[in-house]
């Protein structure tokens, strides 16, 4: 495939991989100024914007290009669907070097245009421009119906803690990936859950719809340093019992929970519930596994039960790119 | 100033520069996974999305911060204004090296502070990573009254065609910035405009909110790349009086033809009037001089009058990051 030499080209290559631009609140899509956007009515807009960017989120050589075009939206969406909300509609951010403007893009767009259908979200604009490394920044906007948004701040002592999934199981599908050498198993369902991460965009509209939690946010860093954010947005403490915790599939009990607790790239769904909901609440959610992993206490700061029974503090050891040695 | 090791306390610093965000709008801004908007009554959402990256579009070396911070939210919300709305709120992805994270990175969020204050628009969330080079990705969201959006595609053969202020000053700035060697005279209005371009809001929203305009858009690429986008969108040609374009100050009248042709970055706006509604329209908005430059005509192309008077096509000739050397 040819590479490109003219941005209108590239803006038209890129809108030919999707379907018109309207419908579904969209009103006008690609090729204006901007995009014209309205909910329905009753509803709110949600808007959130991701980074993913080579060397940093992903490796040019080793990720597969639709794993990029996938995760770059996955990622994003989950933001919308950690406060109980539908995603839409997306922006695109893409700046390439001139090499990758040809066979690496069309990759790129067929797993952008997969997670778009799998999402059923429309591309509705956004920027192209040529760059040394190929980066992208990713604008999801959602809708949610008034008043139904689930917060990070709304969490209260005595409420249960929940997790959806198995945390940790991206970090241990970032390990096999790592070990892979290209040869890659996709029914591994941890290496799956790196390369083509399902944002729980259902689950998270559920339990808003039904109003089942008090707060919710996404797990992308990880479970230490995002359930801390939780805490100090809803001015709570937290317990967690690690024995609680499920394990990704393969791993021994010590691995799996320092995974469990430290490990980033879930977007799974963390969420507390008051007692008198925990009874409405099923330990599968349409396949999903959903965890009571601990509670939500007074006080400040998040708290494991180690070895010895005992509470100790949990250290916020997640992912965060400003602290951490790559 | 201190260089920042930690992503939740890059974020506070951020958010400390900026309105709580809410109001006109805005339900819920920095600090949760996404944000909350809802525009008012009888209003639908626009969204836009832009890049402003080191090296393409900036120089870290020679740039002042402030000025990074004020454009590369100006230039975003100008796609606002050309559409007729008013921005909002806005989304901001940064990434940077950590040696910027201190004192660059306080004089940038100065500039885009000034610029969000003079946009009236409030910060409502966004991302933020480190990277080799600084990195930006502006979203802003705006709002227009429903059905009063002007598009690119609806110019009509007959038309006259209209832009705001002097384009090609903003190229002419950058030359007088690529000399100024640090020194720069602010007073001067090239200068100024490369450094600080104002959006022209106020304009887009009142030929909007009359239906003055039959199409409209900014001139970003330069006015002989972006002419002919509206023409191919809109279904027509149209032909360009070079003599009637207003010219830098200071610059002579070939020279500055070709800036006002073929130069980027202006942020003025670009758009057709249908002949009865030209008595309407002043030669001044609010001190903004609004120049009548040519008309749309049946077919398709651009063309112009050269100097003997015959017309002649106008090359494409504006800003294209994937056509020019730099």
């Amino acid at each position: 495939m040819k590479n490109f030499r003219d941005e209108d080209a590239l803006v038209r290559e890129i809108a030919r991989h999707f379907l018109p631009g309207s419908g579904r609140g969209l009103r006008l899509g690609i090729g204006d100024d901007a995009a014209l956007w309205k909910p329905k009515p009753g509803f709110a807009s949600i808007l959130t914007s991701d980074w993913f960017l080579e060397s940093s989120h992903f490796l040019r050589e080793k990720h597969p290009p639709d794993s990029v075009g996938w995760k770059c939206l996955a990622r994003a969406a989950s933001d919308i669907a950690a406060m109980g909300g539908t995603p839409r509609c997306f922006l695109l951010n893409l700046a390439l070097p001139a090499a990758t403007s040809g066979t690496w893009l069309n990759g790129f767009l067929l797993g952008l245009r997969r997670a778009a259908k799998f999402l059923d979200c429309a591309l509705a604009g956004g920027d192209t421009t040529r760059s040394q490394r190929i980066l992208i920044s990713v604008t999801v906007i959602g809708e949610i119906r008034e008043g139904r948004e689930l917060l990070r701040s709304g969490a209260r002592s005595g409420d249960r803690l929940y997790v959806s999934g198995v945390p940790g199981e991206a970090e241990y599908g970032l390990r096999l990936f790592r070990k892979s050498r290209g040869r890659m198993n996709l029914k591994n369902e941890a290496l799956r859950k790196h390369l083509y991460p399902e944002p729980r965009v259902a689950l998270g509209r559920w339990l808003a719809e039904r109003k089942l939690a008090t707060a919710m946010m996404d797990l992308s860093d990880g479970l230490s340093s995002d359930l801390a954010r939780m805490c100090t947005a809803s001015g709570v403490g937290a317990q967690v019992d690690p024995g609680k915790l499920p394990l990704p599939h393969g791993m021994d009990r010590e691995s799996g929970r320092q995974l469990a607790l430290h490990g980033g790239d879930d977007y799974e769904l963390l969420f507390s519930v008051s007692p008198r909901m925990v009874p409405r609440l099923p330990a599968n959610f349409r396949g999903l596994r959903l965890t009571q992993i601990g509670e939500i206490t007074a006080g400040s700061g998040v708290r494991v039960f180690g070895r010895n029974g005992k509470l100790e503090p949990l250290r916020a050891a997640g992912w965060d790119p400003f602290r951490q040695k790559k």
